[in-house]
């Protein structure tokens, strides 16, 4: 296709994305779902797992081969900067207010989740096809431990927004745990990538550069950061200048932890981390977050439903594996968090509210499957099995939270009118 | 290349962009030149004229083939949405409160270098590699007279504003005339295309599909959006589901005009034009346009830069042209727009402030430019000649307005200091 060409299908294709992702986003509101669970199933609605098997000409017509690099490459901006700003959105002293049952909370969250992942990869690995022949036996658990442990935070700090939770002790507790929960699982993820595919110096470059990346952000990267914060204070406003300076390390960022073999969403997220707080951060999210969550992120999973084939998950063995990860998924994290909580002296019903909360996979398990699938870890079969996952486990949270606390604590009028956002 | 290495590319390929585009930026500042001229010169630098030239495998290595796809994709988005803001911004009120001189400068700011145009064109024809072979004469003669009668209108309205100018009579003369030039010059550009590469059906489709689309859009279009707008007036802002239909509405009528073969910047100038005001207008210019001119549009920028090689004009001959071109659009544009204010009755000094501010071709100039190159009607040689001719009247309008008008209406205190802005 000439460049002309790529650019009037990349008009239509994301003028059918928008308005695909809108209406199925609607639909879930409308049954008091968030938002983005119905963006994850536009995605899958419009790969070959529904458009492209009933109707593969318009699906040829609307995502041509050649404007995939581009889809990919707007859905990796899309993604590293929604993880920039969830980073800039990352409350460290969240961690601090409720330590003991955030820390209970957050290792069983992840302890039990990774030790059941770990263990079903063994079970997988004898399954031709789900795995990659590259990845070893310890590769592969690590990565299905860390794909179970994963907590959708971005999600749950949305949820926990929506329900009128801000504030309160549940929703304190759930996004330390969360937060916890999800540094540890992509730490767990580079180790796994960085292993992946090099020998053993491209793993050293991996960690090595990895970590001195991350003590670079927070200690020196942060110092120096601070002088846009205080900038930003002075001037009253974020001048395009300072935004421009952001931009230009954002993609600096992305592009050393991809080139060190990483991932460019943790240079996105330790970027934001790193970032002063205050009017600097209220202003970049207000610049940013508009057109990067609304245009670019509805590229991602478009991207990530193109390649979610659960017409492969076809045998009654395939059948069964997904519905196994299903209930050890649920098994490992929203079970084990309830119970942890419990032990650490929470009631039940803050207990149950915790494991229905904890248990949403959301966007980010989609962004670990993606790079899981794109360095080769895992193949189609696995990757949609797992989607399979993230979106059921996604869907339940909202009604299992509202039969376990929600209604309870509307009805004694310890929680205000749930506000389902636009 | 691979996906992974293509988005790594474009992550350094974007701060490179990004820090090239600021630092050419500020120095361009400092001596008193809006940031645009920075960035217009910045795309020039990091192309073949300068970078290509003295480093061609650094420039290879932050510019590989394979990226220069989505950096074109990128790009279009770029200028489409920056035209859309455009369009959002324009002030059709500006028409009727001066009527009289306004358009005795925009018909002669565009009659005068049309006639002037054409007549170089005649001329250019004659020296091989200028003009495509396929264009014709009269084709030739239109393209050249449209793009010499551009005006830079998005950097005029810059201009006056950094100038403490708005509202005053000046500025409105200069914005009326100027938005009815541009207007004129684009409906040009549009026969040209419709007319250029396909045949009489072609042409047909083009024309009455542009007149069709433009129709529609300020009138029914114009009607069903006025819908968003009472919406926005309700909720008191500008919900991420307006702000995604927007986007949707703003790729499908990029994709139409792109498709019936004028281009994707009409679509988007026509839409914004046919949005409502008020509340609606000025939530969307803030949601979209940090994102749009901070990140995109610095993409096209260097687009046209990677195709604009100074270093082909390298014959005295091409050298004349070039100067040839550089005086006649001045005489064509700034002469006449002087000398139409001092007929229809303005004061020399603002009928030279007139003059000066409507000489600049500014962006507008690149997005013609690109259009014919890439279409084909003419070869990287003319580019590169009008390209400086853009640059230099650019260049021009801060210091020669500050000359004939600023300084004098500084000191009488007829005007407030210059802002000039980050």
């Amino acid at each position: 296709m000439s460049k002309a060409q790529l650019s009037v299908a990349f008009f239509l294709q994301m003028a059918v994305i928008l308005a695909v992702c809108r209406c199925v986003g609607y639909l879930a509101r409308r049954v008091g779902q968030p938002q983005v669970v119905g963006e994850m199933i536009a995605g899958v609605l419009m790969g070959p797992s529904l458009l492209g098997l009933f109707f593969p000409q318009v699906q040829a017509m609307i995502f041509p081969k050649a404007s995939l690099d581009i889809l990919y490459v707007g859905s990796q901006l899309g993604v590293g900067l929604y993880m920039f700003l969830v980073g800039v959105g990352f409350r460290t002293d969240l961690f601090t207010s409720r330590l003991r049952s955030a820390m209970a909370v957050s290792i069983s969250g992840m302890v039990v989740p990774f030790i059941l992942g770990g263990g079903l990869a063994l079970w997988l690995l004898k399954v031709p096809g789900l795995f990659s022949d590259k990845a070893t036996r310890f590769e592969a658990m690590l990565f299905l431990g860390a794909a179970m442990s994963i907590t959708a935070f971005p999600m749950l700090a949305r949820i926990i927004y929506e329900r009128g939770l801000t504030g309160t002790s549940l929703g304190t507790l759930a996004l330390a745990a969360g937060s916890i929960d999800d540094a540890a699982a992509w730490c767990v993820l580079a180790i796994v990538l960085a292993s992946f595919g090099g020998g053993a110096s491209t793993a050293v470059l991996a960690i090595a550069g990895g970590l001195g990346y991350g003590l670079f952000m927070v200690t020196v990267g942060r110092k120096l950061l601070s002088r846009l914060g205080t900038a930003t204070e002075r001037e009253g406003k974020l001048t395009p200048t300072m935004l421009a300076s952001v931009l230009m390390l954002f993609c600096l960022c992305c592009w050393v932890t991809d080139a060190i073999g990483i991932h460019a969403v943790f240079g996105g997220f330790l970027l934001g981390v790193a970032m002063p707080r205050g009017l600097f951060a209220k202003e970049l999210q207000r610049q940013l977050e508009p057109f990067a969550v609304v245009f670019l992120l509805p590229m991602f999973f478009t991207y990530s439903g193109l390649n979610t084939r659960l017409d492969l998950v076809d045998s009654p063995q395939l059948a069964l594996i997904a519905l196994v990860v299903l209930v050890v998924s649920c098994l490992g994290k929203g079970v084990a968090c309830w119970a942890a909580a419990r032990f650490s002296g929470e009631d039940n019903r803050t207990a149950m509210a915790v494991g229905a909360l904890m248990n949403a996979r959301g966007l980010m398990e989609l962004i670990i499957l993606n790079i899981g699938l794109q360095k080769g870890v895992i193949h189609a079969p696995l990757f949609s099995i797992m989607v399979v996952m993230a979106v059921v486990t996604t869907l339940m949270a909202s009604p299992v939270f509202e039969w376990v606390y929600g209604r309870h604590a509307r009805a004694s009028g310890e929680l205000g009118k749930a506000q389902l956002g636009a």
